[in-house]
């Protein structure tokens, strides 16, 4: 595991810090791991973490002392760290932390604190009598996330560069005969092979009817003669996602499986030939939704056109259509996300593929390798 | 993928159907999916239900219809579903879904419901005028998941046995010179092999000084002489988790690595003997951690004695020290945890043992096999 070195994380956390600067806050609590990973280089399924102007405030249990130390004394190690023992409750922990640095108003993360651990922690905080006023703030650290810093996006193209190998291996997999759940173990084995820690998802080979549901992951099915086989997977590399989708037809794909195929790669084509700083993720959307819809395909492409790509296997920005509930986002240089169109019939089939891309100054970079044809096996 | 029966689900509704009652709740919100699975038979990445007297609303995108409605025509079928197409944003489809069906006094689930989406759920409702109350619940289809149903313990005993090949794997795949994540990999084939859908958790392979670590992972440490290797892993079958560890030796074991690994065998085995009905988790904890401490490795023993099994890797009851923010739980016949003590000495290593059991009418039934002596390799 290669961690962003003391530099990258100050960036970052002078980032956090000024928009904390400008919502009035003294100090933000972290509760979401990714967030905490982010800030702080701290890996693992607890901790919180309280980010105020002077210091970065870990609160970690035992499980993560030795790691946290030998972290503190390498090149990865997190600015102005001050790490804080939790021998029992996490909330317990926090409340503890909050009343000792004294933070008037601490923001927290609304999206990732459940009403359960608010209401305690007011609840607490209030017996105490602790002048602490606590404020919901939305996407703080999200925000700082979305446009990656070089030591980010290096290692997003490896890891989507790295997918070359299990594409290979993916296709060479499918086969009449085959059970999906053995291509899917086939992908990986590949993944692993390829130097991933770990899926970034559960791998999906969905075959035949199946291809019809966007959501389906592997199963007992045997591969068909005509099936057509949306193969989606991808890998985590020091942390971060890959993601690709290809479909492969099983012998000879009929008219209407050409068909579907051409669009939806030309759907996708014209997508990624549109991204670029500037323009809106959901003209990205539109733009690729326009295309299935002239083929007749409109009603069969119900899921949005992409997803940001980071320590997230979803995260910002979201390439969908204009959403009431999410503030439009415009496409910045250092983005990285998904173009990934489909069209599914019930009963019939469907066809998905899917590419990472890097919005450069000019355009974008197309990170993911390999052929986008309909491959037949 | 086999389900369990409308009969089945009749009985898990009607509990939680009790509980509504005594809470003088009219619906139930419920946004954790494991939750909403566990009632409906709905699986998915997305879905809210709504449970009332009459009805269960299972609120979804257009990715989930076709498995739906395949689903309400099996005998795995929800009874009394109502679906409700989400074509944008759930939380919109949630309040339209509520004024719809008039609940005047709606719980929801305060640990799986974000601040953010509470805060939009009462100003949208209030801005519809609705006449909706909504109030805080905590754990109320988590109680009904505690005890597990025929089904579920058919599935959990399978899950655990379906472990005795992929110990054999993993002990075999243990040796001087291989990397942690090879093992790792062979770990992984071999849950696949023995029909497991995913791995359970990230596969834990942690050599010499990286057993000290209890949340180390699989990394790129190669095994050498004198190793303790902390194996952990467990598999998923039909949903449900399966939970093993154990320690194995490279080469011959020196007498502290003898010394550690007796007294952890010793914890457990008496924890073990410990569980039946009608003792408190606590005591079983404080079975493994008295013993710990009588070998002087007390202080080395700092997470929980074991954790619920089922739908969840970590669930209800938690076999941990008597803690103020938890009720205490008291055992009954149907509960699933497991029992993993362990000690861990910085820089040096470490031991844990971990089986899965089933707390039957008598004692308890050991649901994992093989041998749990300090295995050589």
């Amino acid at each position: 595991m290669s961690f962003p070195d003391t530099a990258t994380l100050e960036r970052r956390l002078s980032r956090v810090r000024e928009t904390l600067d400008s919502l009035g806050l003294d100090a933000l609590i972290v509760t979401d791991l990714i967030n905490i990973r982010y800030l702080s280089n701290h890996i693992g399924s607890a901790g919180v973490l309280v980010l105020t102007r002077e210091a970065v405030h870990l609160l970690i249990d035992f499980r993560y002392d030795t790691a946290v130390r030998d972290r503190q004394r390498s090149p990865a190690a997190c600015p102005d760290l001050r790490t804080w023992a939790v021998p029992g409750s996490y909330d317990e922990a926090l409340a503890g932390c909050l009343v000792e640095i004294g933070a008037a108003r601490a923001g927290f993360e609304a999206t990732h604190l459940s009403v359960a651990r608010h209401e305690w922690l007011i609840r607490t905080l209030a017996a105490r009598q602790a002048e602490i006023t606590l404020r919901s703030t939305e996407d703080v650290v999200e925000q700082a996330r979305v446009i990656k810093d070089e030591t980010e996006i290096a290692t997003l193209r490896e890891a989507a560069a790295r997918l070359a190998a299990v594409v290979d291996a993916a296709v060479a997999a499918v086969r009449e005969g085959v059970v999906e759940r053995v291509v899917a173990g086939v992908i990986e084995a590949a993944l692993r092979d390829a130097g991933f820690e770990r899926p970034a998802f559960d791998t999906i080979v969905a075959s035949g009817p199946n291809s019809a549901l966007p959501h389906y992951r592997a199963g007992n099915r045997v591969l068909a003669q005509g099936d057509l086989v949306v193969l989606d997977f991808g890998g985590v590399l020091d942390g971060y996602c890959s993601d690709l989708t290809r479909t492969v037809a099983v012998g000879t794909p009929d008219a209407e499986a050409r068909r579907v195929h051409a669009a939806v790669l030309e759907a996708q084509q014209a997508a990624i030939a549109a991204v670029r700083p500037g323009v809106h993720a959901s003209s990205i959307d539109a733009v690729a939704r326009t295309i299935l819809e002239h083929h007749g395909l409109g009603d069969a492409f119900g899921h949005g056109t992409g997803h940001g790509l980071g320590l997230d296997v979803h995260e910002q920005p979201r390439i969908t259509r204009p959403r009431p509930d999410m503030p439009p986002v415009t496409l910045a240089p250092g983005m990285v996300f998904t173009i990934e169109p489909g069209a599914y019939l019930a009963g019939w089939g469907g066809v998905r593929i899917e590419d990472d891309v890097l919005v450069t100054d000019a355009g974008c970079d197309v990170l993911t390798p390999g052929r986008r044809d309909l491959l037949t096996r």
